[in-house]
């Protein structure tokens, strides 16, 4: 994954891109570097979301594409992060429940860029993914998007819980794809809503499932045991789709 | 793709691995060449459904991984095709109505993968893959099916249209997913069906999308045109168990 990111190394062309807002999403700091243009590029990293990882020389020599990274290296996001308050403000103007999906550790870059595909034409207002253990928005994600990444906000959180909690503060369900739930075709899923898919390995992590409402199974008759997680992302999206469009033609019909 | 298959090179071995009835999706053979043992070659290829290329020296010695081609090049299939007529065995004998996945080329294997994953989930009694312009059981595939190809049977055929032609009088009713049809929530899709989910690049093919009873398509509300294909196939095919789960519930509470 990391190779299809920009990298970027030396510290003015580090100190320059925090500058001019670039979205870093990793640094390499030489172990114990402790001048003050280092100084300055672990300041500006701490503003934003940006992990800081301490390693030794042999290791940015390994990184290290041109030879000349002075002791820092830096990933920087091939496109820029939306924020969950604009994926919010997005749904309220369009006058729709919020619909969100959430990403507990899609690792795969494949995956990603297809649930943002799939994300865009099932009408979500936005995806969230945590900082950590997660894929980010490379040139492999853009691609597996179809362009989609253009139009669909992802938004990249330190905490998920956290997020999961003060949503639900605001009125948001959250529902997760997990074989222990009752079968989503028996469950409402047409209020304002967070969709949680898990990772391709090891599904939802046990403190994010015991924070969502619902927990929704999609059937399954197979010898494996489960779906695709971009697959899985699919049909759950889309049978919030269908409840949404049934509930629609039920109010035009009462009126 | 190709380089995921196994490759057999000479004589002998190409012989040998027809004989002990290994499945060969591809032949290259140096064009002009006549002699007993590529005669033999052609002759067991022409048995079965094996693509023969007539080629130049130059582009063998390409292919060639060991250098030693003797004229003769072949590709063999990772795992074993499976057939039509078993599959339609396999759903009498559940007492289900068949449930078929038709791919109109698609080409990119963890595509391929990820739909037989979903179609064991889903319950289908078999996949249909054309002989040409479409990915074949390779490793690559394998892995991205997670282990469904072991238990899913994909047959391999000649001509699509025709296998629909042969199946529609066996009371088999044929839908594909296309942006031009009816959303697929309105849809009876309960019957015997087969569902046609077209290639990456280019959808269903005319002549085949002439060929089927229904059109039906997934609601969609994004920027981009369409969803990835494994991805459709997936939400196509879950709506199909859903409205399946729904008869089956409506049939008990008639009794």
């Amino acid at each position: 994954m990391r190779d299809e990111e920009m990298v970027i190394e030396g510290r003015n062309v580090i100190i320059e891109a925090f500058r001019s807002g670039k979205t870093i999403d990793r640094l390499f700091i030489l172990d114990g570097c402790q001048d003050g243009p280092v100084r300055t590029i672990l300041r500006e990293a701490k503003k934003t979301d940006c992990i800081i990882n301490f390693v030794k020389k042999e290791r940015l020599d390994q990184l290290s594409v041109t030879g000349r990274h002075q002791g820092v290296i830096a990933y920087i996001a091939a496109y820029k992060y939306g924020k969950v308050e604009d994926m919010l403000q997005n749904a309220k103007e369009k006058n729709e429940p919020p619909f969100l999906i959430l990403l507990d550790g899609i690792e795969d870059p494949y995956n990603l860029g297809s649930i943002i595909r799939t994300a865009d034409q099932a009408g979500a207002h936005g995806i969230i993914i945590p900082k950590r253990h997660a894929a980010g928005l490379t040139p492999a994600v853009a691609k597996a998007s179809a362009g989609a990444i253009n139009y669909m906000p992802v938004a990249k959180v330190t905490n998920l819980v956290k997020v999961i909690e003060d949503l639900k503060k605001q009125g948001m369900w959250f529902v997760c794809g997990d074989m222990s739930g009752e079968t989503m075709y028996n469950l409402d899923l047409t209020g304002s809503i967070g969709v949680v898919i898990g990772s391709e390995g090891g599904g939802i992590s046990r403190l994010i499932k015991e924070k969502c409402d619902l927990i929704a199974s999609i059937p399954m008759s197979g010898n494996t045991g489960s779906l695709n997680a971009s697959v899985a992302m699919g049909i759950l999206s889309y049978e919030i789709v269908r409840q949404r469009l049934r509930r629609k033609i039920q109010q035009k019909l009462r009126r």
